[in-house]
């Protein structure tokens, strides 16, 4: 089975079809028939199933579910409208508050490198070189001195870490900047994934010693895992980076890992980086040690970085063939509430009555309180669409709970429920909404995690047969094996492991199956590596194995 | 009296001797006197008085205060630290609060443009060009069609507008972003006023009809007005702008004008723009009229922006000698609490017995609230320093409030206060610093926006005399007075009022004072315009006046 990966090609396929949609309205808008009432919004279902084409659904899923616009104007581009931004500004409160606590401050260093300023650090720099935006002009003069978009901050921020650190006294120092970074890829883009402008947030902390850094980057590393985990419902394992995988310039690197189920990849979720004394040596930030007067340090620092991804990986984790899925936790509207059983024969005055009802239950709800926060609660009172209509398009939307009050409803005092993600119906006493509601959303939340959990446990294969590792891979699942973690041996198993069957691959031409590369070293590791007998299991590789490895068909 | 512009100039001055102190320091860390504790942080006072180089005084108080590092690897950027970025996170929690109840919502658009974009809307375009930063290459390759980065996002989104907006029933359309933008400028730049790059948040949104888009403006007006008052301290006069200063290819323009006293020079606060139809006739933003079926209305569009400008605003008026002086409201750190008192003859039992005291003291400050959130205090308990050493320190990073605590304090169950903003000193029992101390917050608050409002309205002179205004000018005043409101007279007027002495201009070359522009027209207007009887002020002109209109040497 190989579901290809969505890719920028589809984008393009489908910002043509809007257009044409566009255009077809628009004709409608300017003449055609007065009675029809022309529907706005994005009022198309998704075309495609998730299971059948699941690039097409994903791009259809994040821009018909109003996360995403494409930017015409440029490829590789993506405006991110209301909704995602939302989910966004959701993780950035959430860990903002995790990382004051830590004491990290906020700092907003320019967006340009200078050319100069990059020949420091050429280790590091190598890796993002070929997708560096160049300016070369200002208006339409040449710059003496061209200058890059960061594709990171290290080099545009270290200089300033060598100049404020002048004491153990100064340390630690930590700082994070919420941004956006330029990384022109040449690979295809997806939105989210893959997209050559994104948001995130960089922190970058300097420390007396190696043991202070460690924790700090693991400390980093468990917020990611929350984030994932406790805000957008998604599993994760914690591991290490093998020395193939791990930050350019850096020490060591640590990642959370989530599984997208649909195509059995993993994807990569964040990364916390030791960077050890690398970057302190290069840039020359050194104090004088407190222990022994005279000598100097250098500084050990970390840098960690979440992005907009983790956006993409909860659409594709939680989606469904209706639309967006979205966790209550971050979902912009968590509640819909909406009037249903009106028809012709209805009169003025129980519509009047519905209505008010609705908004008092609504007024109710928006004070009631789910995860410190009030419920996020709409009306959808439009009364030129029918309620079908209206479904569809919050499911489309992901709302994670619909309420429905009709005159039956009014009359029996309660409030029926209909849940996004299970489509489990109920109904709930009208007395009993501001605590029945929020109750609900924490279900809706719990049951989100524990399926994907699931979904993700099942996939991950201890296997210790080599045999066995093309067909799990090929079954859509990732596996834990035993590994000597060397550079060579994961090239190696990377080519060993292609498969034969073809598939669109990132560059979208179609070739063979990827190969498997390595995800991470899980910091829970299974039992049963014997130190200096158990071997790697890469047949060709015969060194002894020295930790579990997750390997997979990944992003 | 013409205190001249802070300017670039300085800041490589100041660069040059930080980067000195910086090398002295390195020398004392690397060998030196290892008796001498080498004090960190910015340790040097300012070394100029405000009322004598106000240029060199910005620059120093902007650095020493720690609120912004000049990026020397390129010139007209500047690095916010921790202080600034807290202030401009206030702003921007408050703002979006706000913004959020007139249901504007947040949006994240590419930060490039294509220049086949810029085609479309020249006129409005034509003022950016010179500033535009032109990416022109990726990596080793050059791109097909440069891109530039974005001196606003007009272009960038209005064709998506034209795409979302289908109906009347899909406005208003209300978005805003936070982000950073480029202007290259040509002219010396100074920290916050005039940078490269800058921080802001821009709103862009749609309407049905002129009043809808009108009401906006002015609401935005008042939220911009309540950031400079009741946040910063800062008094502003509301007005619009005359043709000749609104905003290139808007419709009318209102914006918040504030006042630096040192210099009497006028500085534009924020601007909130009424762009008519202009822009949706360019971009094509049309609906059907619901009130004329088969009739296509352009919409009404408003786009308005407040930058990182208002902390230099701030800044300028409110600091002192000694260094920054921040309004509580907006305050990194509100209450410092810090041990004195403390001789070579203290015993370690009464050193530890005032070290727990002050933990208590301060732990129950931070339960405490002022404007809704927790009082911001932080313990200075720093062995190495002494009191004195640290009372500037504070003093330059602009602190409201110090609390001193020494063994006789703690005899008489007080604490002993200072205010930074007017050095009053007094005491307070510890059983009511949890009121007294919000409440001496709230009122520095008040006294540092009356004092500042007191300053402003004495230097607004109405004038219907000719021959004040040049005499007013020199008197650091802005004048209000009666006016034609034409472009040419405005171009006049500026060539007259120039003055006889020199000053540095904005080119950082002596050239002689600045003439006056108008700076706004004020909502508020004084009385005495007779309509046919009033003549404009400006001798040369000879018009009608048809309003009192705000002018003077300006940013």
């Amino acid at each position: 089975m190989s579901t290809p990966t969505p890719t920028e090609k589809d984008g393009k396929k489908a910002a043509k079809q809007a257009k044409q949609g566009n255009k077809q309205q628009q004709q409608q808008k300017q003449g055609g028939n007065k009675n029809v009432t022309v529907p706005t919004g994005n009022q198309d279902g998704i075309s495609v199933k998730k299971s059948e084409d699941f690039s097409q659904w994903y791009q259809e899923v994040v821009t018909k579910g109003s996360l995403i616009e494409y930017y015409n104007e440029i490829s590789g581009f993506y405006i991110l409208r209301p909704a995602a931004m939302h989910i966004w500004n959701e993780i950035r409160d959430w860990f903002s508050a995790k990382t004051r606590e830590l004491d990290v401050e906020e700092t907003s260093f320019p967006m340009f490198l200078s050319s100069t300023s990059l020949e420091k650090e050429k280790a590091h720099v190598e890796g993002f070189a070929p997708e560096l935006a160049w300016v070369t002009k200002a208006g339409d003069k040449d710059l003496e001195v061209p200058v890059a978009v960061r594709p990171t901050s290290e080099a545009v921020m270290y200089p300033y870490y060598a100049k404020w650190i002048r004491s153990h006294r100064d340390l630690p120092l930590k700082l994070q900047q919420w941004c956006s970074v330029v990384r022109w890829e040449a690979k295809q883009t997806t939105p989210f994934l893959r997209a050559r402008e994104f948001l995130w947030q960089e922190g970058h902390t300097a420390h007396l010693t190696e043991k202070l850094a460690e924790e700090e980057v693991l400390a980093i590393l468990d917020l990611y895992a929350d984030v994932y985990e406790k805000l957008l419902a998604v599993p994760v394992v914690k591991g290490k980076k093998t020395e193939a995988e791990k930050f350019a310039g850096g020490y060591w690197t640590s990642t959370v890992e989530s599984f997208i189920p649909t195509n059995g990849r993993g994807i990569q979720g964040a990364t916390s980086h030791a960077l050890g004394q690398n970057f302190s040596k290069m840039f020359d930030i050194t104090v004088e040690d407190p222990d022994n007067k005279g000598k100097h340090l250098n500084v050990w620092q970390n840098s960690w970085g979440l992005s907009t991804r983790v956006i993409g990986v909860m659409v594709m984790v939680h989606g469904d063939d209706k639309g967006l899925v979205l966790p209550p936790r971050v979902a912009r509207t968590q509640v819909v509430v909406l009037p249903v059983g009106i028809t012709a024969k209805t009169t003025e005055e129980v519509r009047k009555d519905l209505h008010d009802k609705i908004k008092d239950l609504a007024a109710d709800l928006k004070k009631a309180k789910v995860w410190d926060s009030k419920v996020r609660v709409e009306v959808d009172d439009r009364d030129n669409y029918s309620p079908g209509f209206k479904f569809a398009e919050h499911e489309k939307n992901g709302v994670c709970l619909r309420l429905e009050f009709g005159p039956k409803d009014a009359a029996n005092s309660v409030v029926a429920y209909s849940r996004r993600d299970t489509g489990e119906k109920g109904s709930i006493p009208l007395a009993e909404i501001a605590t029945q509601v929020p109750a609900l959303l924490e279900k809706i939340q719990e049951d989100m995690y524990k399926k994907a959990e699931a979904a993700f446990s099942s996939h991950r294969l201890v296997l210790s047969d080599w045999e066995k590792v093309v067909p799990a891979l090929d079954d859509r699942n990732v596996v834990i094996i035993p590994s000597c973690t060397e550079i060579a041996c994961e090239e190696h198993i990377k080519t060993i492991t292609k498969g034969d069957k073809k598939e669109l691959g990132p560059d979208g031409k179609l070739q063979p199956t990827m190969g498997m590369k390595s995800l991470c070293i899980p910091l829970e590791q299974p039992e049963g590596i014997v130190p200096g007998e158990t071997k790697c299991l890469n047949p060709d590789c015969g060194k002894d194995a020295v930790k579990w490895v997750m390997f997979g068909r990944s992003y």
